[in-house]
């Protein structure tokens, strides 16, 4: 960040205290402040580099990769990083690595499902990283439908032990991160079967490889499922394929902690409550969509700060043109995108104190409120990953041509993150389930059952069925209960309709079948619901730093009209909405865009990012673009030499005519 | 496609005559069977695989392409080919190359700005390849906006010279194709400067690498601009950077057929109309549209045939699950896109008849239609490439996990079609030009000046703002009739509404900024109706073929019908429809869904692209989908060695607890 900062003059006009922000952002002083300190450490280590990531070969990227987590793990070491740090520097270390599955997948799961015994056996081991795991669920024919799987563990009583084999070649376990190449065990499900009878799906710890040569334990067939999109992205990732030829384990390798198997080979349940595996999804989800508002910010970063610099139309005769943040189409695609970032940061936060409340409960056996918490992130899963994906290419199309280069950084943004769509619950699979579970809440209405937490409006239905918001002037659109009313409003009208057409089939099943697009629908609408209102409430506690709510209210609005204006379908033929009310909403859309225009580049600055983690010319923080790209071009391997590899061969032939003599 | 075929059972399902559905994509007998013949002799030419791609590093890749391209021009000149068969070849190759620029750029641009004199000297050196020509236009700072071009061409009387320089770094020009590494000579885009004065921008013909060795001409520094989204994608192309340092050049290299410089320095227009170069645009936008019903179709072709063979969940117990084509969440977002697929290919072949049109007009000096056939091809570049990019991405996610390999070809077919949301005109751009078209033909009704070909409706301005339609049950919804006034209703209002709050500003201009994005979505409006009228006009051709004509129908629309449901905001607030008909609509178009779901692998059939040309494992016409994705994955540089390089300089030592020690 030395040098001129050509950005000046678009910071100097914010209206707003950007270091309080920062806090806001990071949702604590402590958060910023760790996050700050590990993220520059980061960016300052040669050895972290990333900017010559998209142009290596598949192999020099993989070994580059593994040299990074060794070094990530040597520093967390030396440097006695606390857990959060470790944690956070990992993050900025922004490659996805073998680590991630080892730490996120592997060890979580010993430690839920695994036993006491187990987990003291397993634990140290994988903390200290003298074994390392990964999560071997989906097979080559098996994803969203773990129930599917087929992939066996069939007990030999006579040997104690477990016999893993991959009866065919859809049962091959197929995408698990470090798996292909470094894991030396596995966390793999399987359909447990003891004396013939098959008791579905099970984990179980498999060692793969030896720990003297690395070499696969017998029986194991193992290695790489190939190159995935993108250049760098998860090229990094040895995500693997895995097949099973009758190996042989222990017994007290299975995971135990819910259900057991005896030395008889008898299967037992234990005394453990099975709901604890949905206090883990809702664990990982929330990871998930604070992650969605990291990749969103990092674009809009990007497109915000190149927004301001690039130049284009409205000059006469070679005069200085106009920023293309200046035009209202720029506006009204990024500004949305970028209080959505925000948006999400708040909703994640939230979440966050969901899972502590989920948690608590889980420990007091009050299992109430659990398939309401689990339907509200497994919807937020959906909305805020498919929303990010969809934006972080609308910031690289807003970037115009450069943002097409890789040097842009948003390729790789898009390609590293899109499988966040389709890892832990398919979007619309997951869209699906709230539904049902919308529908479900609806008719049982009726029987005064009440509905909790984020669902709790639909207890208002008869109200919500008839409301009409008292908004005649632009401005009456800035009010957080008009707002909330309105979301409400239609939420409950798209799920009863549901709730109703289904009931119209012969079956429920039918019905749901058959309405399933409809059902998506019903059940976006009820997510964004939970956005908005989340966002409002968050407003609603004291947020210290001149300007800094008052920002934040804006965007808030803008999240919640824009929303408004795009599903616009939705509001006005279910009577929510005049479509008077709606050219209000956009004409309030237009001003508020305004007011956010000064505040724009401050506003991304408040992400706290470095260069490297940002990654991206076109969103570099002092704004010097034009020489920064023009310098990295001669960077490329192409230009190692003037006249190309393969010219002599294959283009002067062409440009002397001697094609027809020329060997190809 | 040889052995069993996994797919027969969908095939035989199938209620429409495929062979004739084949002839009916491509156009003619004719072009069907030159496509066929072209189409395999590639697929079958070992020089031309590319399932490789994605592995090679970059400068691998090139140097295939450049093989690839001196062995494509080696067939064309061996066989004889005709122009139209060179083309399908290139076309088939299927490998973004410099070829492409020369062909389709650098010729083009010679044959329509240069006078008779330079298109005799320079076309014949051109047509043999004994040069190779790119288009330099675009500059570091400068795209969209041609008129900030920087770069300069001074004359220089005293020697009769061109002087061509660029002034600044933002003025070095920067994408264009073929010029990297490649390119002998380019037309290059220059501020026409003569005795001091700027006449704007025009072309020059300039020399940049010698013939004999190769390397740039004195003054010229030229390279490549470096990596681009994707692995394989356009990496493939050497978009180059390109530096003047005064270069000079003789005067008879500036493209002289509309404006000249006289030896005297004099500047002066030619009697040829400026007009022509609409007929260029015209073109070249028409040739988009016919690539993205290409890019699209292919896309839909993998992800439907993958949906028939990929099956989760719906089964009790392991027995075999439910196609997941059979549910309607799947049908709901790919039938739309198949049928898109379809649509966009008669437009584009509506196109062809426009261009044979204007060309005529324009022979004959009218110029009358021309504005009109510009808003026009500008706006279905715009819809087409939007639509064919968002369609690619949701056909990725349609095949779950998998589409996320680049095995599946879905990231590289991606990665290579987004920039045609960009190129020839940014898309927002070009729907504001088509906007500001239907402001101004709304505002001269009143003057009573006649609206002309696709915008004629606006004519029946009266009753179209008036108009509703006579839709009581979801099957009057099929009546092309009803179909075409709703959507002529929705664009007449949205138009005319535009056109009211514009003038409601002090300014046009000021107007046309605030509303641009209320602006924009009046053009879609405008375009979409363009592609539902020219799909309903084919239908009323005779089409022979058992069924053809039927499925074309249902085909049809689902086109019109989801896009109703997609745009419901805009034609219930304009009250075109009543939310009860919307409602209507959505009914049908499920029925529609049942309806093409046992003929969609034949409708993806008949597009009759090879293996090769889809490039896709899950879209192989066999459906043999798991045995090739496991082959495929062995393939990866990865698993050349079991443990992997990197594995003992920085796994062993974790492993081992050495990390203290290890040199990182």
């Amino acid at each position: 960040m030395e040098g001129v900062d050509h950005l000046a003059h678009e910071r100097s006009k914010a209206q707003f205290d950007v270091d309080e922000m920062k806090i806001v952002w990071a949702g604590s002083r402590h958060s910023f402040e760790v996050s700050d300190r590990i993220s520059r450490l980061v960016a300052s280590d040669p050895v972290f580099r990333k900017d010559n990531r998209t142009m290596l070969a598949r192999k020099d990227l993989f070994k580059n990769t593994l040299r990074k987590a060794a070094h990530a793990w040597k520093r967390i070491i030396d440097l006695r990083l606390t857990e959060e740090e470790a944690k956070t520097l990992r993050f900025f270390v922004d490659e996805p690595a073998y680590t991630d599955l080892h730490w996120g997948m592997f060890l979580p799961a010993i430690q839920g499902q695994g036993t006491d015994e187990q987990q003291e056996k397993w634990l140290p081991l994988a903390y200290k990283m003298q074994i390392i795991g990964c999560y071997a669920q989906t097979e080559l024919g098996h994803g969203s439908n773990v129930q599917g799987l087929e992939t066996t563990a069939t007990f030999d009583p006579q040997k104690d032990e477990f016999i893993i084999n991959s009866p065919t070649l859809t049962s091959s376990k197929w995408w698990p991160g470090g798996l292909g190449k470094i894991s030396t065990h596995a966390v793999v499900y399987a359909r447990l079967i003891t004396d013939g009878q098959d008791h579905g799906v099970h984990g179980f710890i498999v060692q793969l490889r030896s720990l003297d040569d690395h070499l696969p334990l017998p029986g194991i067939t193992v290695g790489d499922i190939g190159m995935k999109f993108g250049s760098g992205a998860y090229n990094s990732m040895d995500n693997g394929v895995l097949r099973f030829d009758n190996v042989r384990i222990p017994r007290d390798q299975m995971l135990m902690r819910v259900s057991q198997v005896t030395r008889e080979g008898k299967y037992m349940q234990s005394n453990v409550p099975r709901q604890l595996v949905y206090g883990t999804m809702v664990f990982v989800r929330k990871t998930i969509v604070s992650d969605a508002s990291c990749a969103l910010s990092r674009a809009v970063c990007i497109a915000t700060r190149y927004s301001a610099v690039r130049r284009q139309f409205g000059s006469q005769k070679g005069g200085v043109e106009t920023q293309v943040i200046d035009y209202k189409t720029q506006q009204s695609r990024l500004f949305p995108l970028l209080a959505s970032a925000y948006a999400f940061r708040f909703v994640g936060e939230w979440l966050s104190w969901l899972y502590t409340d989920v948690t608590q409960r889980l420990q007091a056996k009050d299992f109430a409120t659990l398939p309401e918490a689990h339907a509200c992130t497994a919807g937020l899963k959906s909305l805020t990953t498919s929303a990010t994906a969809d934006a972080i290419e609308e910031c690289r199309k807003l970037c115009g041509g450069h943002g097409y280069l890789s040097s842009s950084g948003l390729p790789e943004l898009f390609a590293v993150y899109v499988p966040a769509c389709t890892y832990e619950g398919d979007n619309i699979v997951l869209l699906l389930q709230v539904a049902r579970f919308l529908v479900k809440t609806v008719s049982q209405l009726v029987s005064g059952k009440k509905p909790v937490g984020t669902t709790a409006y639909l207890g208002r239905v008869e109200l919500l069925m008839q409301s009409r918001p008292n908004v005649q002037k632009a401005e009456d659109w800035l009010q957080p209960s008009v707002i909330v009313e309105v979301f409400e409003a239609r939420a409950t009208r798209m799920s009863v309709a549901c709730a109703k057409n289904v009931s119209k089939f012969p079956s429920l099943e039918e019905g749901f079948a058959e309405l399933s697009a409809d059902l998506v629908e019903a059940a976006v609408a009820h997510c964004q619901l939970i956005v908005v209102s989340k966002f409002i409430e968050k407003l609603q506690q004291v947020i210290p730093g001149k300007g800094v709510k008052e920002q934040l209210l804006n965007l808030c609005y803008i999240y919640a009209l824009f929303l408004l204006h795009k599903h616009l379908g939705d509001f006005v033929s279910t009577g929510c909405i005049t479509p008077k009310q709606a050219s209000l909403a956009n004409d309030q859309l237009r001003s508020l865009y305004s007011q956010v225009r000064p505040n724009a580049v401050a506003l991304v600055d408040a992400f706290n990012y470095t260069d490297h983690y940002l990654s991206s010319v076109l969103g570099r923080y002092d704004g010097n673009v034009y020489q920064n790209l023009y310098d990295e071009a001669w960077k490329d391997p192409l230009n190692e030499s003037v006249v190309p590899d393969g010219y002599h061969e294959y283009v002067r032939p062409l440009l002397t005519q001697q094609l027809r003599n020329a060997r190809l």
